[in-house]
């Protein structure tokens, strides 16, 4: 992952933001597991799985403070 | 879901802005889950179940210190 | 839940702070199971479960941490 | 528990805030399962528990965060 | 736990910090379960196993924010 | 781990913060288990399991919080 995927924090919405959190999110994903096969695999699973939802939603709401707080909450 | 469903994380209240943070957290896991008939089955499990149901609490919290924090506490 | 139930974050004494997080870790739980049958089930369950009672008390100390800072830390 | 049990987040030490930190994630146990007795069953249960002595250090964590913002580090 | 073992939060580098973070990650788990031979025997457990391993970590993040906040990250 | 791993929160760019906090997430693990064979046996693992993959990126996604904080959000 050596190209620029994260080039700012700041968004022009609230909107945009949380769409940033949950790239944010699925990132750590990626480098833990870079290969893209298995990842599908595992999507399959987590997907239709109500806990792994709860979860993956628990790391965007972290990721969506760093991002809101980055913005100054869009006021 | 390319419509506006976060014009802005401001609310008149503390109780609307828990809403928000309730809404807040619902969003990822649809953005994770699109089918909706998938998370109506999904929904039937978790909502009797306890441990999911302190684990969506948790997002719930996590979101609200964001929405809190961006309406300066309704001070 | 379309009373007032929340008219502010601030309180008191710390003590009234903790008091509040406490029923802002519930409420998220009320609005994703409504049917209170079914809640005091659920609670007869997690009431008895060791990991579920500090689950609970991690969603009340992240409550906690908003409060706090909407009271200033009630310095 | 209507008794004062927390009058103030102000600690002397880093350490008393740690103290109180441990204090601030019992209490949400203990109001959520009132029964000592129970308590001592399932204290007898998590204290030899991995998972359960990380979540409840995990507790104490978060609570750990909110009392030494309220004292400002102590520094 | 008599003695002082937290005199401070301040360390002159971000990694003593981050080590500051782990021993407060530790003595949660110490004053929850005081023996040290279950303690020992706990430990082989959780250190061979992944799931405990990265919510020790979880643990260690969450009391770094406090650490690093505390040394105005070090700036 | 006496060695300097870690001279700085302070990283040129958003992107390079984010690798940071991987780093910071990993370190811990390391502290907790350092025989490299046996982090390497668990990392086959949970790099394959997706609840673990979603609690790694959560880790992340709390250091990621300190490392954007320490950067003041690259504004």
């Amino acid at each position: 992952m050596s190209e620029t995927w994260l080039p700012s924090l700041i968004t022009k919405t609230p909107q945009e933001g949380y769409e940033l959190a949950v790239k944010l999110s699925r990132v750590a994903v990626k480098m833990t597991q870079p290969d893209p096969e298995i990842r599908d695999d595992l999507r399959k699973v987590y997907e239709s799985d109500a806990d792994a939802l709860i979860a993956v939603s628990a790391v965007v709401a972290t990721h969506y403070q760093t991002v809101a707080a980055a913005n100054n909450y869009w006021r």
